[in-house]
């Protein structure tokens, strides 16, 4: 990358999303209201437009390899209250208004990150921070 | 993935986390004390084990292609407070402090998400929230 085309990507006001090799970007989705990290996911230039369109997060599936509007299933859609680009425009990160419960975990949890790794040397285990789920995903989702 | 090891990685406490194709995961940053998301980048296996040995952030630094111990130039090491996974341990997120001003950006700012995408149809401008350098580059990188 030029000199030049470094500087207009990280100073200038033109948004120009850098998607990767397989067309994707990753997509850091934090609550509006407590800052909270609810989910990391992946936008294609559609979900990203789309995103743009609506005014509610759109994403690239990768395990089902298809679009994916937040909410079709389960109701809670996440409505666009601010998107951000970072210094090299190779990410971007929302932050939502949930609708209904603030549930963003397939899991029926808040947020998708409700484990914490213990710090030490060997970290090999898992806590609970955020035991309990808001919803039933068996019920929302089915079996 | 069978229904079993689906179940372990979501509803488990093995930590097990899942290195993509390059052998990397992305990893969020925010700060411990306000929440900001301060920035994005990518660990392989040596940097999330450096980062636990250690206590502070190292990353994989794609486009050095090297180990990256973030705060050997400018000085504002990364202490880590908190580590999270997410639901399926494809993602890992920080909470650090900052040794000496908040700084996480090579532009010299707090955060490398300091512009707006102006929500919209056809979002094509960005906005900056955050112009304020906290260092000056040019001093702390050289030129």
């Amino acid at each position: 990358m030029s000199d030049n085309s470094k500087k207009e990507l990280e100073e200038g006001t033109a948004f120009t999303p850098r998607f990767d090799k397989d067309g994707l970007i990753p997509c850091i989705t934090t609550s509006a209201g407590s800052g909270e990290v609810l989910m990391f996911a992946w936008m294609n230039r559609e979900a990203l437009e789309k995103s743009l369109e609506t005014g509610e997060a759109w994403y690239w599936s990768r395990s089902r390899n298809a679009l994916w509007h937040k909410g079709t299933t389960s109701g809670f859609t996440q409505k666009i209250i601010s998107m951000k680009t970072d210094c090299d425009q190779d990410c971007i990160w929302i932050g939502v208004e949930v609708s209904g419960p603030e549930a963003a975990c397939h899991t029926g949890r808040q947020s998708c990150f409700y484990r914490s790794v213990e710090l030490g040397k060997k970290a090999t285990k898992l806590a609970f921070t955020r035991a309990d789920k808001i919803f039933d995903p068996k019920k929302v989702y089915g079996d």
